[in-house]
């Protein structure tokens, strides 16, 4: 069996194998960070790839399939994990790797690959970007031969509806690559979720990302036309229509099925065009309170601004050079047609009438014709709390640290951010002896916030990072729920967010959702445990 | 049993009791067509209630449940039909009335009836306003025992949070009651179908209802927050959240469930400060052609018009008197908060550009006091455009007319439209001897327009009325669908759409749904044939 021969993504951290820090880079990083710290920490030697002894495939593809299926230990390795690969591929710890990796080349060997899973009983693991922070791709322990799907093959934008503004796009196109194909035509899809780069439209689709727009169409699902899907049962796919009301929206039931009902192979999109004008600006508040009720009287407003993020004091003084006490809201407007500067205004008219500071000549306007008028203010410097440094420096170097998300009605939002920040200290405390918690705004309704939580801690000498990053995930996940947000805003559920998904969603609701995944998949193959058990 | 209390709708026509015209008032207006059309038209006597003779009920309510279950006559013959009712009503026609009619007070009198049926295996009909359009409501032929489950007596809004802008709301309110509730606290959920005045809040959440927005949120899927729908396996209801991406939005399965599923009892809505300022405009165009481009243009601006409504010439020259060449296309713009001129001034800017035709003077804009600026346009008589006549006065005297509504997408659009007239024009020969087809833009979308059909005829003496409208609804059904759209945008599916709604939705999203029902209603008894078959 020949190497699929892609360029290859990194086995240990989000990105691709040539951005990989070297283990000098990351020593001295270690050696910088020992000392601002105060703890002693060590650059890992991770194994490369055919230093790595996986358990043997269980099962062998048949001779039709072996064209796109492959058992290289790199490509079993690889597909062990989404973004659990920085703490287990760090180590070189696969004890479950699917034993079988497809990268299907036509539509026609994803139905060939998926009757060999439902012939035979083999789990069969829909794969994106691997991107998934919730096990979404992992396998799962104990249900027998794993055949990993991957749709990389899978990438072109086929079709291109000038008229209607919608594209038919290939669900294993990665972000770049989609937007790659879009532009020369003048269009983009616009969905930017943080995992952009390594990140597919099926994936998006599959686990309802949220993605550029603070406001309004916040999630991928405002913009799917309509998805193509393979299940056991056939071909699910609606007509393109841009709007309908005959029943239930057969897309809302495939959008945020996470691979347990079928495979997403493409959808019809609705694009735009290149905005070419903006307006933007970044607003000071003297306090969180301040800014977060600012920030609900401009959702209220219904301006739907494209930006519309709020950060807490201690990510606006590191983002944004304030001194602690501030938060800071970036108020962005944008259009492939019409000048901006007048929603800005109005926005910015809500936020002063809020206590909010911007000087005049801070209000950001570009006319369209790419020169910014006003000048960059002291909170321009926002942007830079956006671009994540370089994740491999970081890897095995005895420091953890992640982010939560949820959503909560405004009217339950300061007891919810006060109980789960307690609760988040607390577990960092017991967990690792101290640790930071911040919060910001990715997405705002007129009815609540969209929080997302960083944290950060160390974890102690011969403790499990895995399991300790457990601890801390199940205190916080208990909290959010306990306050009444939900498990996911954008994350989806996948593995890890099972316990407390199955507390949120209606119990009439799975056992609609286990009937329906039991009628088009009776054989339960398709990524099992994922959303549902059988 | 004693009788139900509340002021009675009418048996025949949409409306009160109270607001049907006298015989006396028909046989004027008969007269008066007679002349006009030159057909002689007879008004007919409609039989009163009390004359009626009815098939008498199969079943008797056990003791627990006499209080609010009733078996008078009024009671069956007005829930025998939704708008149905004007053909049906108006010639005594009740060969299949409910045998029960049930007015549940408190969610415990649902469960308590819910159970009765699921039990006995009686078909149980979720009944709204009644003024579902594609038999909905209607008891299906040779069921067996029938309970209709009328939700009038839940009308309350029960909570309003002004903080995150949301109420809990009681599904059988109507919109005007509805509204009289928010309104004194400067509140409204701004959803106002055509039906308003007869639909009811779990009405519009069970069809998909098409609202007010022209754009954006059209459907009142995006104004709810969460629904509380009664099972028989239990109670579907979801947290009060502002977003999730927790695995398929459990919301948007029950939304549009037309009942099959369940019984939706309330929900918690979104709702908005009223709206002080608004901007608006009636555009003229030269060609129906030139009319519709300016409307892409304006959508795919992504400015969100309130209202983006276009009349083909035959609507605008009896609509707003214009020459039966122009097309017109009124643009608003509403806002609490906020003046919305500046966005007429763009959405015009657009129209102009593409042919279209305002003096400066013709933008209307309020500028918050309540007092609009510019003067009303000729354009302007567009409204009358929108207020029905007063539907009993015709009821009955051999004219027929109807709609139908769908959505296409903008690259398959003129050819549509071509087809579907074509088709509509040839089956009103055939039926009719001739007749009438216009059309009107109700909502917008960026990728594609929901363009909704009115026609028109008469049908020859002796022949069947509803025959000539199935007919007729047959012949335009067929061309929607061949056509490339749904067979409908915002009017449901109940019965009458079953043939297209078969082909329309996916095959494997059919095998889901019906799994869903058999799990949740394992005896079959929620509103039976309507969307699924067993």
């Amino acid at each position: 069996m020949g190497e699929h021969t892609r360029p290859r993504r990194s086995l240990w951290m989000f990105g691709a194998e040539s951005e990989e820090p070297s283990y000098q880079q990351r020593a001295a990083r270690a050696a910088q960070l020992s000392q601002q710290l105060g703890v002693e920490l060590t650059a890992p030697r991770i194994p490369p790839a055919d230093a790595l002894d996986l358990r043997a495939p269980r099962v062998t593809p048949p001779d039709h399939l072996a064209a796109f299926c492959f058992t290289s230990t790199w490509e079993r390795a690889y597909h062990s994990y989404g973004s659990e690969r920085s703490i287990y591929g760090v180590r070189g710890d696969y004890p479950n790797p699917p034993d079988v990796v497809a990268h299907p080349r036509a539509e026609a060997e994803v139905e060939a690959v998926l009757s060999w899973c439902s012939d035979k009983g083999y789990c069969a693991i829909p794969y994106g970007g691997g991107s998934s922070v919730v096990g979404g791709v992992t396998p799962p322990d104990g249900a027998g031969a794993i055949v990993t799907i991957a749709l990389d093959e899978l990438d072109q934008v086929l079709e291109v509806d000038e008229i209607s503004r919608a594209a038919l796009i290939q669900a294993g196109a990665f972000g770049p690559h989609l937007e790659d194909q879009l532009r020369p035509r003048g269009y983009t899809l616009r969905h930017f979720p943080q995992s952009f780069s390594g990140s597919t439209l099926g994936g998006w689709i599959a686990t309802r990302s949220g993605g550029h727009y603070a406001t309004n169409h916040t999630h991928i699902d405002e913009f799917v036309e309509t998805v193509r899907m393979l299940t056991p049962a056939g071909w699910w796919e609606a007509r393109r229509l841009p709007g309908s009301g005959a029943g239930p929206d057969p897309n809302r039931l495939a959008i945020g099925s996470e691979g347990i009902l079928g495979i997403i192979t493409s959808a019809w999109m609705r694009i735009q065009a290149r905005p070419r004008f903006r307006a933007t600006g970044g607003i000071r508040f003297p306090t969180w309170e301040a800014g977060y009720e600012a920030t609900r009287h401009i959702a209220q407003a219904r301006l739907w601004p494209a930006n519309l993020r709020l950060l807490d004091p201690a990510l606006a003084a590191g983002g944004a050079g304030l001194d602690g006490t501030q938060a800071v809201l970036i108020v962005g407007f944008e259009s492939a047609e019409l000048p901006q500067r007048a929603l800005l205004e109005q926005a910015v008219g809500i936020a002063r009438d809020n206590g909010g500071i911007i000087p005049e000549d801070e209000l950001l306007a570009d006319d369209g014709t790419g020169q910014p008028t006003g000048r960059s203010g002291a909170a321009g410097a926002w942007r830079n709390a956006f671009i994540p440094s370089n994740p491999g420096l970081t890897a095995g170097l005895g420091l953890i640290g992640g982010t939560f998300e949820t959503a909560i009605t405004w009217d339950r939002w300061p007891a919810f951010d006060a109980a789960v920040r307690e609760a988040a200290r607390d577990v960092l405390v017991q967990s690792c002896g101290g640790g930071t918690v911040n919060c910001r705004f990715t997405h705002v309704y007129t009815d609540g916030p969209a929080p997302y939580y960083t944290f950060a801690g160390a974890y102690r000498d011969g403790s499990d990072p895995a399991a300790v990053l457990a601890e801390i995930k199940t205190g916080v996940s208990d909290a959010v729920m306990a306050a009444g947000g939900t498990i996911t805003h954008h994350h989806a559920v996948g593995r890890q967010h099972r316990p407390w998904y199955d507390t949120e969603r209606p119990e009439p609701f799975a056992l609609a959702l286990r009937a329906a995944k039991k009628a088009l998949d009776p054989a339960g193959v398709l990524n099992p445990g994922v959303l549902i058990d059988p």
